[in-house]
């Protein structure tokens, strides 16, 4: 599946064509495409501080004009922060690349703009676009660079791949404990307790107990786990403090 | 409903202080928890990076330990690049945010650790917590920076708002089209090209006419585009060229 390019128009400062660079790399974009660089190109501070991800900027397409970046491309997003007096979609970056990925996975060649450092970009350049790209900052203070952005954008791509696992439990070299064991170890537990007449008052026992083992069921106890509380139970029974 | 705390353990250079700060506060999030900086507090070069989210570092809670920061949190999560040989759940920052808002709409208190800038957080800062968070980055190139660790988080805690519209048609003051303003700008294209011999060869003239008109229901036409329109074919049929 083609990932999407990654469009600088009139990047102004070399640093942030390189930390834009190390934001696609970072969630696996790799396919840069620049318009009318300011500082010319190649560019010593864009090097210096893309360090790793300079295989970014050694394919890049630089060009000087946004039509020849666009030309091969079949949808174009624009990145904006504020309103256009333009009719056109508006989508949140999660939107954009779930749109992204499905014109991908037909074959097709998508591109995100974004635009010049100070100013963002211009009418014109908006107008090439597709649909907008409008990250849902806090109204009250939105202050995203350049790189930000791109990382966002980048991060929202990478997200949505399925191979990713929500969540799973890191159970280092352990694994969980079976069911047998836990009850084998509440029973040790409850037997030590009951010697000990910690359920009591008597008719509140069974639900004492009922209490105890729904909690250690529901705790994600590893075997290992279940050894070690095993000791503990034995050790709190069996010995008395030396001091 | 609370917004989780973001706490930077040992955190060394001001000015990822003042980043984190402004990156939390894109994303609605101001509340700040700090455990022993390196370079004592209040930090100058925090308060020059955050520029216009001071008022999260002046609201920050500054301590000691981590115990402390922890002591009134319910939920805590431990940001961590790599694996660790604890056995604890790993999320993404998208099922750990969910898991936030879930926790925070039930009234509960959530914290999310960052460990310092260069080496991450200690295995005893970790093992407080009760979930990590890993963010998926491209294995073969992965440099976040502190700063982007938590503008991520936060940016996710605010991409789960439901009240954020993935998708809508900016508009610019005009409106959509209504199905007749779109018939009728078809009729008088379809008048015009058959006064043309457009539709040509007659066996054909009939899904000729069916694509054209497929063709403008399709695209979102607003009503002024409709009348731009009709001015465009009016011309086009009427006037001859002067030249």
């Amino acid at each position: 599946m083609n990932s999407p390019a990654i469009i600088l128009v009139r990047p102004q400062m070399g640093e942030n064509i390189g930390a834009a660079a190390r934001a696609m790399l970072n969630f696996g974009l790799d396919h840069m495409r620049i318009v009318d660089p300011r500082d010319g190109w190649p560019n010593e501070r864009a090097v210096a501080l893309a360090s790793g991800a300079g295989r970014v900027l050694d394919t890049a397409m630089v060009r000087d004009t946004l039509g020849e970046v666009c030309a091969d491309l079949n949808y174009v997003f624009a990145t904006t922060a504020r309103s256009r007096d333009l009719t056109k979609p508006v989508m949140t970056p999660e939107r954009a690349m779930q749109h992204a990925r499905a014109l991908s996975a037909q074959g097709l060649k998508v591109g995100v703009m974004f635009g010049p450092e100070r100013a963002g970009l211009e009418n014109e350049d908006v107008i090439r676009a597709d649909a907008l790209i409008t990250v849902p900052v806090n109204p009250d203070f939105a202050s995203l660079n350049l790189a930000q952005c791109v990382l966002l954008t980048a991060y929202e791509w990478r997200r949505q791949d399925a191979d990713i696992p929500p969540e799973v439990l890191e159970l280092a070299g352990a694994r969980l404990a079976e069911g047998g064991e836990v009850e084998h170890l509440l029973d040790r537990l409850v037997k030590a307790l009951d010697a000990r007449r910690f359920f009591w008052p008597e008719h509140k026992a069974a639900s004492m107990q009922a209490s105890l083992r729904n909690m250690f069921h529901r705790l994600p106890l590893t075997e290992t786990d279940t050894r070690t509380l095993h000791g503990v139970v034995r050790h709190l029974a069996e010995r008395t403090p030396k001091d």
